[in-house]
Parts: C-alpha cells; sequence; structure tokens
C-alpha cells in the first residue's frame, strides 16, 4: 500500500516531505544534466544550478504536495509508484512556477529577504541578472511537462493550464504594481479626491480591486493550480468540473490571504514562525482595510498618524484602534460567513466526478489553522 | 495571384509590410478584447494597450516577415488569404517574443534608447514594473498560437519550438551576461590573469565564447525560429530538415552579427540609419577582438589607451590601428570564406524536401546589405 487516499489532506505521513523533495533531486539532475545538450559553458552551468537550489526547494511546498494528495482523493484506490512520481512532478512544477514569480517579485518590490535568505537578486554576482534568470526557472517547467509527459493525452491540456495560470498570475500583479503605494495604504485618499464620492463608497470600490488582485495573483496559481492539474491527470475532462473547482477554490484562496492578515497581527509568534510586521510595514492588509471602514474620524486620525510608522509604540496605537472596533469579532463574523459560503458551494457539487469529500478535508486544513 | 513565390527574399511587393501591420492590428484587437474576460480593471487594460504598443510594432519586421516568405517559397505555389494570414501571425509571434526579451535586456543592460524612443522601463509610470510586463508579451505568444492554431496538427510543435528556442535565447543571455563587462574589452586581461596561458589561446578562448553568446542570444530566434515556422506550416516533419535548416541558418545568423559590428564602424551612415558608436561604448565587437591578435605591442598600447574613450579623437586613434593592421581585407576576407562556406552547406543539401533557392536568396540578400 503506497499511499492511503482518505486522509490525505489532514495526515501527512512522516515521510510525504522526504518522497516529495527525492523527487526533486531527481528532476534536478534531469535538467542540470540537459544542459549538457546546449554546450553551456562551466560557469553558465554552476550559475543555474546554484540559482535552481536558491529559489526552487526551500519553500513550505504545500502547493507541490498538493497534487499528489488530490489525485489521491480523485482516483480513491492505491497508486502506484509512477503515478505518485507523475503527481509529485506536477507538484514541482508548481512549485519551479512559484520560483519564477518570486525571483521576480523581489526586484520589483525591491524585496530584503526570502524564506530566510537573502533573495536572489540581491547576491552580489547576480542583481539585475535574476531577470533572465526568472525567465530560465520558467523554461524548466516546460522542459520538466516535456520530459515525463510528451505521450499523455492531456499533455496540451497541462501547458495550457500553466500558460493561463501564469497570465492570470501575471495579471493580479499588474494590477497590485500599479496600485500605487500610496494608494493602497494612503488613508487620506478620500479627501484628496477632486470628484466627490462618498468615502465609504470609493473605499468598497477599493477592496474589490484589492480582491481582485489577491485573487488573481496568488489564488489561481497557489489554490487552483494543483487541484486542476491533478483534475487532468486523473482524466477528467468536462470543462464543468474544472468550473465547480474554481468556484470553491478562488474563494478559498481569498479567505487564506485575509486570514494571513489576520495572523499577521493575532497569530502566535511562536506558532507562525515569525513576528508580524504589517503594520509598520505600512501593508495593505485586510485589517487596515475593515478598520478604515468602522472607525470614527478620532480613530481614523489615530490610524493616519500611526500606521506604518517603524515603533512599537505607533503600532501599539494601532492595536488600540483595532480592538475598540472589535476586530477580532468582526473576523470570527467573516470566517463564520466564509466558511458556511464554501460549505454551501461544496455541497452544491453533485458529488460524481469532484468528491466533496476532497474539498471539505482541504478547506477544514485551512480553516483551522493558526500558521 | 496573392503572393509571387519566387523573389520573396529579394523583391519586397510595395504593400507587403503595410499588410504585415494589417495582420498586427487584427492580433492587437484580439488579445485586447480577450482581457474581457479576466475582468481586468480599466487601468490595467490602459497599461497593457500602451505596452503593446510601444513595444511590439515599431522594430524592422524582418524576422516576423520572413515567415510569409518563407513559406511561399517552401510550398512553392500560390497562396490563400488564410495561409498568408497564418503565417504573419506567426511572424508577429517572434516579433512579440522579441518584445519580451528586448524589454527585460533593456533593463539588464540599463539602456537609455530602443528604436528611438525611451525604452519602456525609463517611463515614469513603469520602472521595474517593466518586468511583469515583459512576462505579460511573452503571455500573449501562447493565447495568439491557442486562438489561430489550437486545431492545428503541429499546434503542439509551434509551442514547444517556441519554448525551445525562448530557452536558447535565454542561455545566450546568460552567457552574455555573466561574461563580465570588463571581461568582453578589457584589453588588459591576459596580463592580469594569475595563471600564464599564452595569451594568444585565451584570446581565441574568448572569441569562442563569444560566438556561443551570438549564436543563442541571436541567430536561433532571429534566423532559425521564423524558418523553422514557416516549415511547421508547410506540414514538414522530418527531425533531419530541422537540423539542416539549423546547420545554415545559425553560422548566417553569426556572420550577420560580425557585420552588424563591421558596418558599425565602416558602414556609410546615410544608408544604415545611425552614427556607429560601438567604439565609444566600448562594445565587444568583432573589429576589436581581431584587433587584438594582429595587434603589435605598441598597437595593443594604443588600443589601451583609447578603446571606450568618449572623444572622436580616441575614436580615431582605434581607427588608425584597425587600418595598420588591415582590418578591411581581413573583414572581406572573412565575408568571403564566410559566404563560401554557407554555400557549401546549402549545396550539401539534397534539396527534396527545403528548397536551396529559400536559402541562397536569404544569404544573397543578407550578404549584398550595406545596412
Ligand atoms: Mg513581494
Ligand atoms: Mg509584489
Ligand atoms: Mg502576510
Ligand atoms: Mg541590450
Ligand atoms: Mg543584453
Ligand atoms: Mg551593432
Amino acid at each position: 500500500k503506497l499511499y492511503f487516499h482518505d486522509s490525505i489532506m489532514t495526515v501527512i505521513k512522516p515521510n510525504e516531505k522526504e518522497n516529495f523533495l527525492k523527487v526533486f533531486d531527481h528532476l534536478n539532475k534531469e535538467v542540470l544534466d540537459n544542459l549538457e545538450s546546449y554546450n553551456l559553458p562551466k560557469d553558465g552551468k554552476v550559475h543555474i544550478k546554484e540559482l535552481i537550489q536558491a529559489t526552487v526547494p526551500n519553500g513550505k511546498m504545500n502547493r507541490g504536495m498538493t497534487v499528489l494528495s488530490s489525485y489521491a482523493s480523485l482516483v480513491n484506490r492505491d497508486l502506484n509508484a509512477e503515478e505518485i512520481f507523475k503527481a509529485n512532478t506536477l507538484g514541482w512544477c508548481v512549485e519551479w512556477l512559484q520560483a519564477f514569480f518570486l525571483v521576480a517579485d523581489d526586484i520589483m518590490d525591491g524585496s530584503i529577504t526570502r524564506r530566510g535568505q537573502p533573495c536572489w537578486y540581491r547576491r552580489e554576482s547576480v542583481g539585475l541578472n535574476a531577470i533572465n534568470d526568472s525567465f530560465i526557472l520558467e523554461s524548466f517547467i516546460y522542459k520538466i511537462l516535456k520530459t515525463h509527459f510528451r505521450t499523455e493525452t492531456y499533455y496540451v491540456d497541462l501547458i495550457e493550464l500553466f500558460h493561463e495560470v501564469s497570465f492570470q498570475t501575471e495579471l493580479g500583479q499588474l494590477m497590485d504594481l500599479i496600485t500605487a503605494p500610496e494608494d493602497k495604504v494612503d488613508l487620506n485618499r478620500f479627501s484628496t479626491l477632486k470628484y466627490r464620492i462618498q468615502p465609504i463608497i470609493l473605499h468598497i470600490y477599493f477592496i474589490f480591486r484589492h480582491a481582485y488582485i489577491v485573487q488573481y495573483k496568488t489564488a489561481y496559481y497557489s489554490f487552483y493550480l494543483p487541484i486542476a492539474l491533478s483534475m487532468l491527470m486523473a482524466g477528467i475532462k468536462n470543462p464543468k468540473a474544472y468550473r465547480d473547482a474554481q468556484d470553491i477554490l478562488l474563494p478559498l484562496g481569498e479567505y487564506f490571504q485575509v486570514q494571513d492578515d489576520y495572523l499577521d497581527c493575532y497569530g502566535d509568534p511562536e506558532v507562525i514562525g515569525k513576528i508580524g510586521t504589517d503594520i509598520m510595514d505600512n501593508k495593505c492588509s485586510w485589517l487596515i482595510n475593515q478598520a478604515l471602514i468602522l472607525c470614527s474620524s478620532e480613530q481614523k486620525k489615530i490610524l493616519e498618524e500611526n500606521y506604518g510608522k517603524k515603533t512599537s509604540a505607533n503600532e501599539l496605537k494601532v492595536k488600540k484602534v483595532f480592538e475598540e472596533i472589535n476586530i477580532k469579532q468582526i473576523y470570527e463574523a467573516y470566517e463564520e460567513a466564509s466558511y458556511k459560503k464554501i460549505e454551501g458551494l461544496i455541497n452544491q457539487l453533485d458529488g460524481t466526478i469532484l468528491p466533496k469529500d476532497m474539498f471539505f478535508t482541504f478547506m477544514k486544513r485551512i480553516y483551522k489553522r493558526k500558521k
């Protein structure tokens, strides 16, 4: 018995991560060996080897490992070694895609660290060459697909899915990037507008825009892509099944981001593994957006004076306003409503193609998370 | 009679460019209309519209227009309107690919202008967001292929060809980028090396490396890709035919780059449309590489003191050394040898699949060029 399908999302076998990493070693060796056919000079090979090592295998790997677990849930039987290898290979393609986007995102955001290490572009020998490096990471996705899926009937569908989800992610990044930082958390943006709109309406417009960004730049590739890959591998052809999956997974992705914002402020640092800095970093988080809707003009003044400032005294004042408007209760209400909504969506599934069970286990795992 | 196949590379019908641009208008409208299905906010649409307009249609379009001309030569009959449209669509995919690479290349090189305009990334509202913009340009290639070639038997081959050529271009860029600028034209690189190698051997090693960069970062996508696309469209399946095409087109691409370097210094500015600046810009051109092989130690000293300096007095001194070593004659010998070599390669073709004629006309067009 190679894989126990029923408990995929909740029970992670002790060696699941280890197995997943073994597949990485295999694929990594394969793509590096393949460079031989391009007569690439030694220093080029060394560069690519370091690039992959620094950017692909060091994440949480949740996205990548979801392909196998959801495939197991879909076919609902024991899996053979080849199936496990292939599902994990697709999982690594998701991780490679993420590496491609994160290398570039860190340059565009001017980020300092990623996964506890200096960002790739900040290495002295790299700099803006990291742009071309991100292209190389992307290219490896299609090399891996070609090597392992060329003869499958769903090969074209795999390629098109990666193209489509990449494009969606790029649209999300675009909207994120052209929504100027001042707009994002300029608490004064209502008063500086020339035309007169009720601030609350404008703010709600902004929240919709923010939801668009979250859905496009994160939810498609993080939530929809791994499940859709497992569906392709399971031979599911009906387009309705893919739309159904999206209808559930995109709201789940949005909830996940709200939760991320909440945990940044109220999660246990011991548990989430870092001390949240969203308030000091002037981040456009769900919390500040809610606070702006619900605050009085006195509270708004406090938020204006303290949000995005670098001392913990400022941070405390912001947190005090959050508490005054009962943000925890609002979050709990949101969480409850969101859970009900997604539960309703899953129950509406006819359940013949996509097992409700797969989504419920996925959802429960996320709704319970404290990190 | 829609297209006169026999004269493809030499006689350009007066409206050829105009027709090609009409296809651009069609494709451009199509990809912009397609954004509706992504609910992209207005400012996102405006951004993408400007991005495409600024980076895709303003080049010389030689690469793009070659697909139709070489397709006509391959099938050797009159073409119908659909065939012309499809070949030109593939041609625009080449131009879109180039836009993707040039937007990124200009950032990495810190370039100022491109095609007579400020580079895309230098617009005030763009900056490093141009990285994500380059991804978006790439994504449109696959959208266009999907819209117009999804049902063709060679659809997968088109996608794989674009993936492969993109990867080759990225490897060329990588080698170009990690060959440090000082290495490229540090005329002292021989003396600073710790280990003792005959300078001439080291220099020849460097010339090989330079040839690798030229082949990978330029020749595959500029010379091989357009012809290979027309071959796929013409239904050619034999892998040997594609290897044969490469064996001719890659050396042709290398010659083209040498010629480009030569014309920068010795072309008629009236004809090439710009005043060459390679000497002042410290460029690693074919001329300086030859000069370094052939100069005396006195001449080398003059090159060291004047190459890459910004006054025309310096430039003149470099040019004087070039003349002393008879660079024009060396170039002419190179051109002659290169012509003979490629002529020989074409004559070795059996000519049943690929018409020799197609390559000869292509070659003659390039060997005669004064701009
Ligand atoms: Mg970022
Ligand atoms: Mg970002
Ligand atoms: Mg966060
Ligand atoms: Mg450049
Ligand atoms: Mg460059
Ligand atoms: Mg030049």
